[in-house]
Formats: C-alpha cells, structure tokens, sequence
C-alpha cells in the first residue's frame, strides 16, 4: 500500500465553523494531516493536480466555479466576515414552486451551493480541496499496481453532492477514486463507507448508477444525527444503495455486523475494485459521533474489508479526536492492505 | 378607514439575526408598532385571533405546526442558544435528488422550514405571528364596510410561502388578507405590494391563481437584494404576476412610474378589492433598501392606490427607521382612504 498525500490541503484552515448561530471551533483542523502522517507507516507520494475532466465526472461546472471563485469575490465585495458564510438557501420551502435565478449577489448566492453554515470557505480552501480530491485520484491511478493505496484527503469530502458542499465537505474525494476506478477499467466498482455520518453526497452521486454499489455504515439520522435527511436503510437507489445505520452508543458487535453486510453486499455486486470511505469518527473517544468502536473493532473492519481481494483505495474522511486518530487510520490500513 | 392591531404582536422582540455568521442587532423590532400607532391617527381595534382554517387556506399545516411549537422543542433540547437558528438547509444542492425525510432533530428540522438564518424564533415568536395574521384578517372582514382597512401587522409576512418562513417574516399576513377577502365574496382581489423588497412568500402562494393578482415594486433583486432568487419581470405565473424591480438609488419618478403600472394592471385584471403589502423602506433613510422615495412619494402612492376605488386592506410590511417609520405609514394612508 502507498500513501498519497498533498501538501496543499493543509492551506485550508477554517478558524471556526457557525452551528445554529454560534461561532465555535472547528474540530476538522490542518493538524489533522500531520497526526494521520505521523502515525501511518507508508511510503508517501504527493498528489498530482487531478484533470478538470476528472472532476466533472463528479461535481457540476457550477459548484467546481464556485469554490474556486467564490473567496475572492467575497473579499472583493467587501463582507464583514473572514470567511464566505451563507444565510440564505434556495430550499424547496424558499421557493414555493417559483423557478428561481441564481443570485448576483455573492452573500446570497452563497447558500446555493452551500448547504449548511458549518463549511465556510477562506483562503486556501479552493487549493486544499482541489488537492484533497487529487489526492484520491492519485491513489486511484496508483492502486492496480499496488493492490491498494491511501489518500490522505483533507477536507473530507462524502457529504460533497454534485452540486453542492456541506458538512466540512467540498468535493466528493471518494467519488472522484470511484469515477477514476471505473475509467481505467474497473467494470463495478463499490465504495465502503464507514466513517461514522451518512455520505449524503456519495450516495447521490452514484444514486441511479447500476456500476457503482454505495453502501455506508453509520449513526443513524434518525437519532438526530447529521445529515439528518438522509441516510436511512429504506434508501436503496436503483438497487446499489445499501444503508446500515446503527443506534448511538453502538459499539464494535454492532458495528462490525454493519461492516460485513456491505462487505457481502459489494460481494454480491461483483465490484471489481474497492473504494473505502474511511473515518474513523465512530470511534469512542471522537467529539462528532456517538458510537463507541474500539481500536479492535477498527483492525477488524480493515481486516473484513481486505478479505474483498480487490483493489482499494482508502480515502480519509473523518475522524477528529487529535490524539487517536492516526493510530484507529493506522489500525484499520493494516487489514486493508493487499496480502499480495 | 378602521386600525387593526394586537398587543401580542409585542411578544416577538428577537435580540439579534445571524446574517453571514454574524450576530447582528435586528430591526424588525417591537418597537416599530409604538412608533406607529403614535403617528397613525386611525381608531383602533383589537384583532380576534383567525380561525385555523383561515391560516390554512395559505399555509401548509407543516409551517403552522412547527412555528407554534418549535421553540418549546429547542428549549427541552437544550440547545445553547436563545432562539431557534437553523444551521443545514434541505436545498437541491444538498439532496441531489435522493428523496429526504423530514429531521427527527429540531435543530436538524428547522432548516426544513427557515430559509435563512435571520429570521428567527423565540418566546413569543408564534403568538405574534399568530396575532400578526389575526390582524389582516380581522381588517379584511372589516374592510368592506368601513371602505378601508388597517391591519397593523408585525412581524411582517411577504416573504413567508406555503412552507416556508424567512426575510423576518413568519405567516403572510397579506395572502391571509386576500384569501380572507376572496372567501368573503370579492371574486378578484389584487395584492399590490409597495414594500422596498419583492414578496417572493405572496407571489408563491398565488403564483397559479387567476383569481388573484400579485404585483410589486421593489429594488431590483439582480443588483444584489434579498430575496435574491425571484422578483424578476419575467416571473409572470399564470399571467396574473407583475413584477417592477427597480435599481438601487431610484426615487419618486421611477418608484412612482412603477406603482402606476402596477395599478393600470389590477385595474385591468378587473380587481374587486385590493391588499396593498405597505412597507415604507423604500424611503432614503430607511437602512434596509438603498432606495430614495421621499414623503411626497408616499404621499401619492397612497393617492395612486386610493384612486382605484376599491374596497382595500392595506397591511403593513417592512419599514426600520423608526423617526420616520410613523409618519411614512400615515401619509400613505392617507391617500389610500377610500373617499366614500
């Protein structure tokens, strides 16, 4: 297994996040990056700039513009804020029915293609993302020939929609090495998601798409849990979609029950190739889940996900107890990795 | 013509908004209906509160349920904030198709319903609206036999749809006062809405109905002004929608050549009664529009409106400077009075 990584992602660094109306710490920090490396014995390689092509066969025109423009605009129109905040959002609710035009305005465009006030755009984010979603394409180039990789992603990206960011999420990191797998040749191609919240956005993405399996493991939404609207096991797409959610406080039986339900059902899809979702917020010590896996339960799930034999890439998602973080991502490689 | 208020429109006194993450002092404050009551030399009588079929004749029972209860929900939640602010939003961004369910968690849910994250909710909040509301209709029952009518409504109500509050606004008192003047016998009723910002809430709810005529003047939404996605001159509905944006700076001749408009056009329509949507922060020191409208503008957009010699409610809107915020009112009604 090699590990990819970019230097670039740890330039975006939001100094806090706005959760109903309150500035408070962000908890997903560049230091992220620098605990993950240090405790992750691979060999690692930086990223190389992903094609344009290669993220509009994820994300829309649209949204790519945007993330890419938008802090600039926002500094040049002058708001009072460091960082571009949305507060208002073109909700079904909002519009009533009207068909609706994409504001002028940057502060109201804003809330078009963000969809939450946690995942505030500033300097360097645009890069941070770009290379974030690099990285995964990369690692996806990268795996056939080395039986699997890992993309250290940051920010994470599975709440990232075609069209819209959310949930500390920019671009869909996990779809971009799920788009690349099935380019180069992968005819079925699953992605595992088992960071602790629901990846709205993977899920959409690949939706109606028979070539792709999504499944995921995680807090159940219905608990109160991010994103909250989705998430729920009843959700299964045009037959590829397979949702576990499990109840708070669950631990590794439950967990890792929910762990090889996806496992035999990207079996039974036949995927040829393996892409990881990996966060390891589920853990018991992390501020953002209320599941409490252990370091076992993360070495087992590694361990049930290497037994697919095929080719992964592991890309980063959350995981934000500073302290724990790289050891539960180290734990978990070790069983992805290849036996080859 | 009759005044119409309720002192429980008092009970909704927000400490702040959340604009662009930013807690801000708001200014659709309480004491807007202090100031006036003193300067609008009108009897007054008290709103009986409107039967609930009155509110759902434009609201779903979805809004009309969580206004009244959410902030008891937020409270028991426990959630570290004085009023209730939604942080994720359920925009097509966000749901990229996939079919969603309403939250189970209210600091989830309430996205589901706030657009923005202005406008929000207290202790007090439901009632007020509720009362806000009652007002219009009160006045639109009254209106027939006393010409005209005054529903001094506060909070405002143009921007709320169907579904969704926002823009300070929480139930649209002027649809409660065109459905209630519709209910009552008057086969078509117009709705002319002279507030400085498009009512994206009424022309929603009666976007398909060739019974009822919306129309407005406003700052042009394409030069950055909320409700930023609609309000444009090609939004017609089924032909009986007139939108007149105007650029920012405009005053009396500009203003006054679109209120003309929109009174040849409710005439044309063939209009029995009328519901002016009376926001007064159009005028040059208002802090909510850059518009320039001078007294005398108000002065003859009462006269204009008066002119159509048509039983009319006209209910209060927007209008934030409280020195002149009285006086604008009063001499705009003025003109409005029926002659009769």
């Amino acid at each position: 297994m090699i590990g990819v990584w970019s230097p670039a992602t740890l330039r975006h660094d939001p100094s806090a996040e706005i959760w109903i109306g309150l500035r408070t710490p962000g908890t997903e920090v560049a230091e992220r990056v620098a605990r993950i490396r240090d405790a992750v014995p691979l060999t690692w390689t930086e990223a190389e700039e992903a094609p344009w092509d290669v993220l509009t066969s994820v994300h829309s025109e649209g949204l790519l513009r945007h993330l890419r423009e938008v802090y600039a605009e926002w500094v040049a129109a002058g708001y009072p804020q460091d960082r571009v905040v949305p507060y208002v959002f073109p909700t079904p609710a909002m519009l009533g029915g009207l068909p609706g035009r994409p504001p002028s305005a940057v502060h109201g465009r804003a809330g078009m293609w963000a969809y939450d006030t946690m995942t505030l755009v500033g300097p360097g984010t645009w890069e941070a993302a770009l290379m974030s979603a690099s990285a995964a394409w990369t690692a996806a180039l990268k795996a056939p020939t080395h039986g699997s990789a890992y993309a250290l992603c940051r920010p994470p990206g599975h709440h990232a929609t075609r069209d819209g960011y959310g949930g500390s999420c920019y671009l869909n990191n996990a779809a971009v090495a799920a788009s690349t797998l099935r380019r180069t040749g992968f005819a079925k191609v699953a992605v595992i998601d088992v960071d602790a919240h629901h990846g709205n956005g993977t899920q959409a993405i690949f939706w109606d798409r028979a070539d792709v399996f999504y499944g995921s493991v995680h807090v159940d939404p219905g608990a109160g849990w991010f994103p909250h609207y989705v998430g729920f096991a009843d959700e299964t797409g045009g037959g590829t979609t397979l949702n576990v959610p499990v109840a708070p406080e669950s631990g590794d039986a439950v967990w890792l029950a929910g762990v090889t339900r996806l496992c035999e059902a990207a079996q039974a899809f036949g995927a040829e190739a393996l892409v990881v979702s990996l966060g390891v917020d589920a853990a018991a010590d992390d501020p953002e889940s209320p599941l409490r896996v252990t370091r076992e339960g993360y070495v087992e799930t590694g361990r049930l996900l290497g037994e697919l034999g095929v080719p992964t890439v592991a890309v980063q998602e959350g995981g934000y107890h500073l302290d724990t973080l790289g050891p539960l991502v180290a734990a978990t490689l070790r069983g992805i990795q290849s036996p080859s």
